[in-house]
């Protein structure tokens, strides 16, 4: 069975995923990157994201590495896509540069129409104006019966929670406040979803929680 | 300078610090319970509030230890004392039998005045029916010089939270998810209020994090 599953999805002590205002110079939003100290130095983000050779094992990495494992499709929010709101900016192809770490088809949902783009290193971007289903039964199709991962942000996360969609969710607390910025809990019963905590383990910068769901109601 | 300190204080990764429908045989509420499984097995708390003689060592008991040090007086709000609403159970003398834990004068917020109960073991239950503040000045009276700990619980820390008047903050992150209960966090923007972690230990069965004010506006 292909699973969508989240992970290393990062959020501070008092449930924010990302920092407020995010902009170009804040893909995370103000203070975000400070939730991602567990993952930067590690091997997998210093290899598959900055291309270096170096990079840290243990915990922290064996996680972020599980997280790119048999998957055959991405699944993004167009925040984590693009700064820009409203009409798209055609000259923009994402933060990753001209390879990015994706290296599969990836959908993003957006509500605004657009060419699918072609990168290098097998990473194609389609645009999904027609909802979080669609988009997900297109990623199920594309991934050649791998898992498909759904990177964020929050608000994408939330939308897909609410649905039941979510198979597994690996969360990562960071030992940081933000005091504002995206929520991922408010309002949301994860109980009531059928999500529970099945597995943690704590590195010396962040705690990993396994979500999964207990019924398929 | 005297200190009014949280210790010891457990929220669920999504942020409550209670189950929820708390009643008499459920204190802590609905699965509430649960939250404190690092702290149970504590030599602290067989100790302290069992009267065993045997107990865990290590870091969750370091902590725990650590929250009965230097305190000359408690506050603690009236669910903590009492499952009853309303006009008091004068019957009713807490949930820990003749020689309750503190040892040292306990100042319960309520809208209920009560006559003070002397326990075994030099507690004292005093009623405070004009508010946080005067709470907190007659604990720090009656302290000698020690801190004061609140105790608890939800409602009574994101009173004193928003009034700017704890010094330090420990908190502990549990690995499970409540989904409903009492929130720590809902509407209240720790950051903006000063606060911010200072230092971050994880055992194996929890994140350990102190929070202090950075500033004294």
């Amino acid at each position: 069975m292909q699973k969508l599953r989240v992970e290393s999805f990062t959020i501070s002590v008092d449930g924010f995923g990302a920092g407020p205002l995010q902009n170009l110079e804040n893909p995370l939003g103000v203070r975000g990157g400070e939730l991602h100290q567990w993952f930067f130095p590690t091997k997998t983000f210093q290899q598959k994201v900055l291309g270096k050779s170096e990079g840290t094992s243990g915990v922290d990495n064996e996680f972020a590495e599980n997280g790119f494992k048999n998957i055959g499709a991405w699944i993004l929010g167009r925040n984590m896509f693009s700064p820009y709101r409203g009409e798209p900016n055609v000259n923009w192809k994402g933060w990753w540069g001209e390879n990015p770490p994706y290296h599969v088809p990836v959908f993003i949902l957006t509500h605004h129409k657009r060419e699918s783009i072609e990168m290098e290193g097998g990473t194609t971007f389609h645009f999904v104006t027609d909802g979080i289903n669609a988009a997900l039964e297109k990623a199920f199709d594309s991934a050649n019966g791998k898992d498909v991962r759904l990177g964020g942000g929050v608000n994408t996360i939330r939308q897909y929670l609410k649905a039941k969609l979510i198979d597994e969710l690996h969360l990562v607390v960071s030992p940081i406040i933000l005091g504002s910025g995206e929520n991922l809990y408010s309002n949301l019963d994860l109980t009531s979803l059928g999500y529970k905590c099945i597995k943690h383990i704590s590195s010396d910068k962040a705690m990993h929680l396994i979500l999964n769901k207990t019924d398929n109601t």
